[in-house]
């Protein structure tokens, strides 16, 4: 086998052999594949597509480069869940205390953030003492004790997956939806979980923009787990406007409190949605009789409870979450309706604030962000404030009003 | 600009501006844009092809990477000529002689060989002496005294050119029209000749295997040369069968002195339908007038003698020309016509012998090679001689004669 005959094998959209796949990708981890020659054959895989038998093939090499936890010790039906990225997207910190709550164990592996969506494990970290990295026993000991458990990827998960995802993101490979879908859900199914709920955000603070694309990934992930046996459920949830009204890390944690703490709106309406599908999966009740458990547990207090028990297991102190004292409020110079606000620009402007990091090694500052005064449908005034900024020093930050707010 | 942005334009399809060209090209060369990067852009450039516009701008970049040969001490039309590359083809030494006899200059650079093709400058090599290296001086003073010279490549031409092949090569984007025009015109415009011609080989023993993609790449030459006021005449000319009988180094150059003192077949006859063509295209006169000018040197001993002297001017001895004395006779197992001789695997059997390399740094031998000695066409009976093999030592070659001959 040569690698540049598979190469021009699916440059002519031919089908790839389980061999072939094997011996570039594995050929890709071990040396004997060149980057070169990997970032071309992504990008005939990009243009020309795979099928199935393909991507069913390539989720298989990935989950088999590594290990796959072990999550037996845990009694009863564990359920993952797994958002492609976005803003404000602070979901996984309310439907884990939500769904534990109902007695559904949530063993959760997260990531930190790159560009301009946040990760949550970086979130986690604006509180003092908070460990993100447990050991696999630790890990399995917290979600047995208290059903929810949150760790950075701390075991040599799907290691193949890491390396081709590093190559994509510098050659101009990353929106293809079999790789997307390859990726996720060999992470997905390697780290255990019998039931997988997946939130696909869709729009222009999202690597995908459109629904056509955002339904076909749904269709492809949800066919990879049923050919595993692992029920997986796809949701779509736009991402045009930022997800609920704080951005930034310590922020975002104050939001999910008070979410938790029964604070209402869309943020709070996904995060019930997403939560009664998990419960209804994993029970196997209908979708209504988990959601009025959903509901339940948000009402008498238990799922509140539930995050500060998971915050003071892994060592954190809730009252040192700390915001910046560097407040700048932006005010509207018209009267209206907002009809929009660009959550790609507000993930942009907040990143540049600090809150997110453009390459790996740059640091993070977990008080700032932004928070979102008037959200969509809001009527405004002139002189109204519309967002504030939560900076790391007193200097001023000029911007334009319409790259952010659109007001009608 | 940003390279990764560059590449996702194409990757959807869109047209690339000379400035984003020149970013992604030059940065190439000169170490800011990486390997991985480039050959990511070279697939989608092979899938999605190039509009007319970017191949102009392409090949503009792959000219002013280097250095534009200057032949204007050279009077007259200068004619130039390039193959695809094909089994057999030693049509450049017949040209040469029979154009520069009928008063036109062919200033010729030539390469190696590399794969199973040859190159000009290999079989040059079997001729003792015989210096390949000519500085540009003496190349030009070479073409003002006899009318024919061939040196390598020893101007800085198309650099870039030079290092996108090389990764084209091994990362699977080498079967692509824009790219191969690009790669052959530029270099033609800048070896400074007044007008070209292109012989583009199309057969099993091809880069290009369908007629399709050879029109394709004939008409994309004419119209790069026709941009640039360099009038291009493209011949498409069979290579599913090797071209003549001799194949190998100086087996080669032997035929190429047989067809220049008179020996007939369809090599002559693309010989001179090739010289016609450039003698028309240069004098401007008809291609039957044309061709009887190149009758007329080929008949009176012009071409030939010019042949001789072009050896002696370039320090060559042709008395020299070695050819191997380990001969082995391969014979018909059956009575029948020949009705196809596999150009490709005539090349790879060649190669194999030691004609040829594989990689850039093999060693040639010249003295060996295969003569066949029955060809298209021919009626044979069992225990004839098909093919003759010389090889490097005495040691018996196995082979499937099916693999080369077709007999019905």
């Amino acid at each position: 086998m040569n690698i540049v005959e598979i190469i021009n094998k699916k440059r002519v959209k031919e089908e790839l052999t389980r061999n072939e796949l094997e011996f570039a990708f594995n050929g890709y981890l071990n040396g004997n594949v060149c980057d070169y020659q990997m970032s071309s054959l992504l990008m005939a895989i990009c243009i020309n597509d795979m099928t199935d038998m393909e991507i069913f093939d390539l989720v298989d090499i990935f989950i088999k480069s590594g290990d796959v936890l072990d999550l037996s010790g845990i009694p009863g039906i564990k359920v993952d869940k797994h958002s492609t990225g976005g803003i404000g997207d602070k979901i996984t910190l309310i439907i884990g205390p939500i769904v534990a709550s109902c007695g559904v164990s949530v063993p959760k592996m997260s990531g930190r953030g790159l560009g301009y969506t946040g990760g949550t494990i970086d979130k986690l970290e604006s509180i003092k003492g908070f460990r993100t990295s447990l050991d696999e026993d630790e890990f399995i000991k917290q979600v047995q004790d208290i059903g929810f458990a949150v760790t950075g990827q701390t075991s040599n998960l799907c290691p193949l997956d890491k390396v081709i995802y590093a190559l994509r993101d510098v050659t101009g490979t990353v929106e293809s939806i079999p790789l997307i879908a390859s990726s996720i859900m060999s992470k997905k199914i390697a780290g255990g979980a019998d039931k997988i709920l997946i939130d696909i955000k869709c729009g222009v603070g999202a690597t995908l923009q459109d629904l056509e694309s955002a339904l076909k990934l749904k269709d492809l992930m949800e066919r990879i787990g049923d050919h595993y046996g692992k029920l997986t459920i796809c949701e779509i949830s736009d991402m045009n406007t930022p997800l609920g009204s704080n951005v930034g890390n310590s922020l975002e944690v104050i939001e999910a409190m008070d979410v938790l703490k029964g604070k209402k709106g869309s943020l709070t309406d996904l995060a019930i949605k997403i939560s009664s599908e998990m419960v209804s999966a994993s029970k196997e009740i209908s979708f209504n009789e988990a959601r009025r458990e959903v509901l339940k547990v948000l009402e008498n207090g238990l799922a509140y409870n539930k995050f500060l028990e998971f915050v003071k297991y892994q060592g954190g102190d809730i009252n040192t979450l700390l915001v910046s004292e560097y407040k700048q409020e932006i005010k509207s110079n018209k009267d209206g309706i907002v009809k929009n606000i660009n959550a790609l620009n507000i993930g942009k402007l907040s990143c540049s604030l600090g809150a997110g990091r453009l390459n790996k090694e740059d640091s993070i500052d977990h008080t700032v962000g932004i928070i979102l005064n008037k959200l969509v449908g809001d009527r405004v005034l002139v002189g109204d404030t519309l967002f504030t900024l939560y900076k790391k020093n007193n200097e001023l930050v000029n911007l334009n009003l319409d790259d952010y707010y659109e007001i009608n």
